[in-house]
């Protein structure tokens, strides 16, 4: 028998009782922020589940972690946490369980509507990673910006690559994003330009959010990684192609993408997801041994982004991707980043880089989807090379239930 | 007349009354840390002081900055409040001033041995970016990793390079850093090399430790940058390597840097450093608008590296150095991180990136001291391409008093 909430929930909502991703939010926009999960059109809040005594399982039973204005220090727990977490909020919004079905005064207070709480960052972030991990996304832009001899440097398929990102400038959905002004390529004999970008663009990503983290100078097995990771989210790390461009040699992106990266407000729990685990791509050459997995798998979830041109009323679905096109998963990338002794903390977001798919309405940017503006998307009556002020990009990832 | 402390300070000493700069430590290792200045061989606590009621002025008189554990609150508060700190302070230690000196009670309490004291971590650092600011440096790079056609790339002479480092392996002087394991470079028609470095390195920075910080969106002008720039630490920017050259292309250093990065304790304000401050490099071509400041400056701070072979008793001096080689300055540097509107907080930190001098004896690491391992160096006894296990390297810095 399929699990079922007492709060109704839409056959299409991304919030069944099924899934409970964790967020932090303000009831009022006075109130303190605190942690949450969604659940249908509702959040419950997990400040007043606590301070109700309903988590009663042996870890969190006496903890403060949801008396928090982050959910650092409950993903600092781990695993045995989180899953003692879902299980008692699962039993609490079953459709079976009175403790709160039948409490109209608790409920109340625990379920706010979901369009009256204003979200906030899930985590206080200390470092930001940023991946290179789909191949499709890797040959694009190998194509486009360095041509057909070799798109893909071989360096890529022995590691997953990746640089640090900006941590100040991560933002959560919804936060307007000013284009950035910056220093382009100069045009033959002349200056640099220099003012508001001209290649303003987006990345479809999905970013794995670190629970435990480890001590300077102890690496995470491969096998051990699953349990440093909490959940996935959604990232739009917005990039400035053309400042882009003209800096990255030979130190990586820097200004073309710090200006401002967004994230979901909600963090799936790999729990969640595992009934959506697939095989994970062939990796040829085979990864070193400190790469290779006992199980390798991948996720199975649907991606689009849709853009709503400035003016319009409209969203157009400009792309169809899926996390499962990645090349290297969570577990390498997390352990890969440890080989080295580097620590992680709690709350580290390591993005998985851009999702492009195999076909050409898969491509997780404009950079690819236009060619760098060499030919223009069609969005209903407007057509795009790349953003223009006042549109709106969004993304939105689900996982189907298979029908039995 | 020169101003003199109440405190005994030997003339080779680095920490005169006129230098004071800010740490933060431990009186016994199970204290709580908290902020102090360091005079002579003692450390003054600053929680003490703030206790004793002995900030007056208008701004600290009432705040509770220096009841914390690190000194982020103390630079958030911008240059009037260290302005006024450091007032109080030469005031307070200066030899006519009996508060402190004729209060033996007080002088007990408040002045730690320097030898008894833990130093802590003197910043809580959301954000660590590092910047490639000397020409030397960028040659002899260019020179090893691209050789001699275009060693310096064109967008080096038009912005200040850099990119994001990662915050969480950030040490305090004196941890010890574990040798990296990672991948490196295949040899023909091999796997690539995995096991632990063999081209370990240090790199002889300073950087900016950032005060007031910007919004989202705001950048900051080159000619106000000061302001947001509280003081200059020392930074040892360890380095594998062979990790790095073959993760690095396209998006930079990864973990042949994470694995991590030492700072100094004690954070010397630019307040202190007015003395030494002088022209700065002529720019060409000049610098575009946002760049251009009104009265460029660098510091004259020699600086050195010394290691001590693992097993010997005496360190060697490898290299003497200067700030003044740096091409961008540190105003031009943070004034360009926020051009495209990314935000910097209290107590991030600027690195400069390696300070190489134009002498052969003057360049800021191994790889270029050694020329990538193609010579050694000899220290005494020993000889060395790139560090070896137990070896200890120390960088220092000081400023000349000009004798009048
Ligand atoms: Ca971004
Ligand atoms: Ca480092
Ligand atoms: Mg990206
Ligand atoms: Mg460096
Ligand atoms: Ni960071």
């Amino acid at each position: 028998m399929v699990l079922k909430s007492f709060i109704e929930v839409e056959a299409k909502s991304h919030f069944p009782i099924q899934n409970l991703p964790f967020g932090v939010f303000k009831p009022e926009p006075s109130s303190e922020a605190r942690p949450g999960v969604a659940i249908g059109d509702f959040v419950l809040d997990l400040l007043v589940v606590s301070k109700a005594g309903l988590f009663d399982g042996p870890i969190l039973g006496n903890s403060d972690c949801f008396f928090q204005p982050n959910l650092n220090k409950f993903l600092e727990l781990g695993r045995p946490a989180w899953k003692e977490a879902r299980s008692s909020l699962q039993n609490l919004l079953s459709a079976t369980e009175p403790k709160l079905r039948d409490n109209v005064n608790l409920r109340d207070k625990a379920l706010v509507p979901m369009c009256k709480v204003q979200m906030a960052l899930p985590v206080a972030i200390g470092d930001y990673t940023d991946f290179f991990c789909s191949m499709h996304h890797a040959k694009n832009c190998g194509l486009i910006f360095r041509g057909p001899a070799t798109p893909i440097n071989p360096n890529w398929f022995s590691l997953p690559i990746a640089y640090h990102g900006r941590a100040s400038s991560i933002v959560v959905s919804g936060t307007d994003i000013t284009r950035p002004k910056g220093q382009c390529h100069p045009t033959e004999n002349s200056l640099p330009y220099f003012g508001p970008s001209r290649k303003l663009d987006f990345e479809l990503e999905m970013a794995a959010v670190v629970g435990p983290g480890n001590e300077l100078g102890k690496p995470i097995s491969v096998d051990k990684a699953a349990d440093h990771i909490f959940g996935l989210i959604l990232m739009n790390d917005w990039s400035a192609r053309d400042i882009q461009a003209w800096e990255y040699v030979p130190l990586g992106p820097f200004l073309g993408k710090s200006f401002g990266t967004t994230i979901s407000p909600w963090i799936v729990t790999l729990d969640a997801l595992e009934p959506f685990t697939c095989g994970a791509p062939m990796q040829d050459p085979p990864p070193l041994p400190y790469l290779a997995e006992n199980e390798p798998k991948n996720y199975d979830i649907s991606l689009e982004v849709l853009v709503k041109p400035s003016g319009e009323e409209e969203s157009h679905t400009v792309t169809r991707s899926n996390f499962k096109h990645l090349y290297w998963t969570i577990t390498q990338q997390l352990s890969h980043h440890t080989i080295n002794g580097c620590n992680l903390r709690p709350g580290d977001i390591l993005g998985t880089g851009t999702i492009s798919g195999p076909e050409p309405d898969s491509l997780g940017c404009l950079l690819e989807l236009t060619w760098n503006g060499t030919k223009s998307l069609c969005l209903g009556g407007a057509t795009r090379k790349f953003l223009e002020d006042g549109d709106e990009v969004t993304l939105t990832g689900y996982c189907k239930v298979r029908v039995l």
